[in-house]
């Protein structure tokens, strides 16, 4: 088969037949990898005992994944679309720190280089391209948004309040040094993490430490709540959706699937 | 359009016109750089930098919230009713502190100055007029109040009783020092906060402790199925009372909004 | 009113008439003061000021709870039916121990007294004589019981296994002394509780810890699932029992809510 | 009854009458008295004090399950079927170790033959067999599974990428000294365990892991909705197939199990 431009857009954009499949898994492989590179090389010990190998990996990579932005750039119907779209940037961003770095190396900017550096992790969100099973989920999570927003702002009240009260009980003495800092608390009391770099010291503080604990536990029941009665209305919605049927008089579909007569015009499916 | 009485009314408490949207949003402006402002003075640091600063946008902010307070106390149609509700008092309570300061600045009452200083931070509940949503949330809740009464009267039956016996199993040597501070690690425990600052020592202990966890991780699922349920419920309700028809001829209901005909016999509905 | 025996019986056993109902409350005020005097008591300075107070009171309500526990005895058809039931042990546990204390205080037992007296924070479950309305979430969880056994039973499998692997990959330098130890840690960690006093230190030991946590924030959706199901299988058939309508023909009830004929002989409801 | 090699295959591999019964109850108990051993001899004290009678017993069980290994493998239709399934690899998984641990004793390879010894603690999973009720759970989890697995591609996304940040926002100073730490930070945070033993000291990190925690006490939501969605699918599932039968009248479904007549139209069923 001639590698005509139309062949090598279908390579690059679709995942239906053997070459298609295959550019998609390297693309998996090489994200994975470059990913791993990164993360490891960021251990002192791996990095000075493999640090010119990670190097040349990276560049190998950087280089592979220059090709792709390319042939992308190239080959999408509108370029400036494909540019500007989220995986053009995430795309891009994956690419350009190594470059900069680069040029960067001579001057002596080294924070900012080691900072461009670890962008480089964001080639992990370019898997997203993969993930299309996720519809449902992103779905239920979509049609709750105001739910959630309304108990993200029950929550942040909370700890504001409760912040503000631990720091007027405890002061300084415990760790409660300001109002930000006794809202950090209360958030990570609230969520149940509790680390304990800061607690209560006094009976009083302990007291409405335990209300902020009995209220975190209980409302936790909330989002799963809200998230758990989305799923299943999505999942009623897939099933009426995937009754096939016809109607054969008004040609109307979208029956429920216990329907034996058409709803809209009464004719016997 | 002249600024009657009947129009300033219509623009504070109503919000369905540009003036009155705009009074809106002038309001949440206020209230939320008003209490960022307090919480940042609470920084050593930026108190020392920026103290004046604050203590001038403050008093602007307080001047603003006594004006919009007579506005509304002017306005209403039943005076003490406002006064005298929820958000009137929180209303007060808002621009009080400020005022009181400036009295007791002279006095030695210093501590107590400081302590209604913080009181500012409930202006932050004044943004509960702009959550109008939280209704179906908030009625679920209502519904389940019953059963997570008992559940929390359960917890702290459980609480009382580990507290008790983990007071006696690890004593004052393992930070056990009296039953309230058993207590204090119970809740810590079961909401699986785990602090860290008080934790058994003793194979007993940790045995008993170690029944705790698992219990705590267990009747989470219980909170969660209640507000669950009665999210499922309030939805089914609103779903329902959205279509009350009938079939005439088999009686099924449950028909969807844009049905014409039943769907199990036909029938016109 | 004449006080006979059976007068008396009614006020004790039953709530439904002014009398009855003021024995309750008084009963309840006693219970909720006579633990909170023993959870007061192990506080060591509250002792030292008002320890001669709470003794005392301990034994005002020693003195009522045994009247109350007499006249239980007493007025009770079955006296051997009520001693030997669950709140009949409780009841006699609540009083016994202010008893005991007195006769072995001038003995050397003075550890097992102490014990003794904590017993009578046992009170508290008399409360549960109050708690009517908590029968439906015991029934959704006794429904649940098979699930919830095999849940715990994986769970318990997952922390003996995981226990062992890293009480082999961690050693006692990190503080797995002992795989019991290294269990009590994964019970620590599956739960999300995360004291700290124990923690991996090996890159390989916190890679491992890494995937319990991931699995013990997953598996808490199973109890949760399990119990939400339930509750609403609970709630349906609740709501069915509360068609209260009756078949003409054949008498029969328990018919759903959207039923138009019986459905056992056919007849219109 | 004579034993025949039929009647033992019966025994050792149903559970319907009173000999396979007997059968399984002594394997029950075995398998459990071996694993106790095994964690108990990792006890210092313990091993100190019964370490000889923890070996005897150690060799009576393994004999025993020696016994049962060859049994089943001679019992069993088709012999390399069972000898490679999973129980059959658990039960010889159960047994070398033991004798490994008796040929290698005289050679240096201690650490190896440690390792090998709580191998044993497998023997747990030999309980499986006995767990039968588990299927509907298994089934639901298995309906879910790729919801959970894009769940989980998600949550290792969201530590990878706020490892990374936290990494270059905190330094090594905090104890972030690698990404790799630094991920296994953030999972700690996001399953909210928060052991504690890394924390960020600085605002900015402090802010970042903030919003780590609300996330993970938000998302939490999904994987309990996903559960609790497919549990309920799997009860209607199984209700629904309990009843089959249509009113031939007006078509509806949905019958009870005791249904006589359609509850709709009347019509005998």
């Amino acid at each position: 088969m001639k590698l005509t431009r139309k062949r090598l857009a279908h390579i690059v954009f679709e995942s239906d037949d053997a070459a298609s499949k295959r550019f998609d898994v390297v693309l998996l492989i090489a994200i994975l990898g470059s990913v791993t590179i990164t993360v490891l090389d960021s251990v002192r010990k791996l990095h000075d005992a493999y640090g010119t190998i990670f190097y040349m990996m990276e560049w190998a990579f950087t280089i592979l994944f220059t090709m792709e932005y390319i042939l992308r750039v190239w080959l999408s119907r509108r370029t400036t679309g494909y540019v500007l779209s989220f995986y053009g940037l995430v795309d891009l961003l994956a690419i350009l720190p190594t470059y900069i770095s680069l040029v960067v190396a001579n001057s002596h900017f080294l924070a900012v280089v080691r900072a461009l550096r670890f962008l480089r992790v964001l080639r992990v969100l370019k898997l997203g391209r993969y993930m299309r099973e996720a519809q449902m989920l992103t779905e239920a999570l979509h049609n709750s948004r105001m739910k959630i927003q309304i108990f993200l702002g029950s929550v942040i009240t909370i700890i504001l309040v409760m912040g503000t009260v631990m720091f007027f009980i405890e002061g300084p003495e415990s760790g409660f040094t300001s109002i930000p800092m006794a809202m950090y608390w209360a958030i990570v009391t609230l969520t149940t993490v509790g680390y304990g770099d800061i607690s209560p010291m006094t009976p009083l503080g302990q007291f409405m430490a335990s209300l902020i604990m009995l209220l975190g536990y209980a409302i936790i029941a909330v989002p799963t709540g809200i998230v758990t009665s989305e799923i299943n209305a999505a999942k009623n919605k897939k099933r009426n959706s995937d009754d096939q049927r016809t109607c054969h008089t008004c040609h109307a579909g979208n029956h429920d699937e216990d329907a034996y007569h058409c709803k809209y015009c009464g004719t016997r499916l």
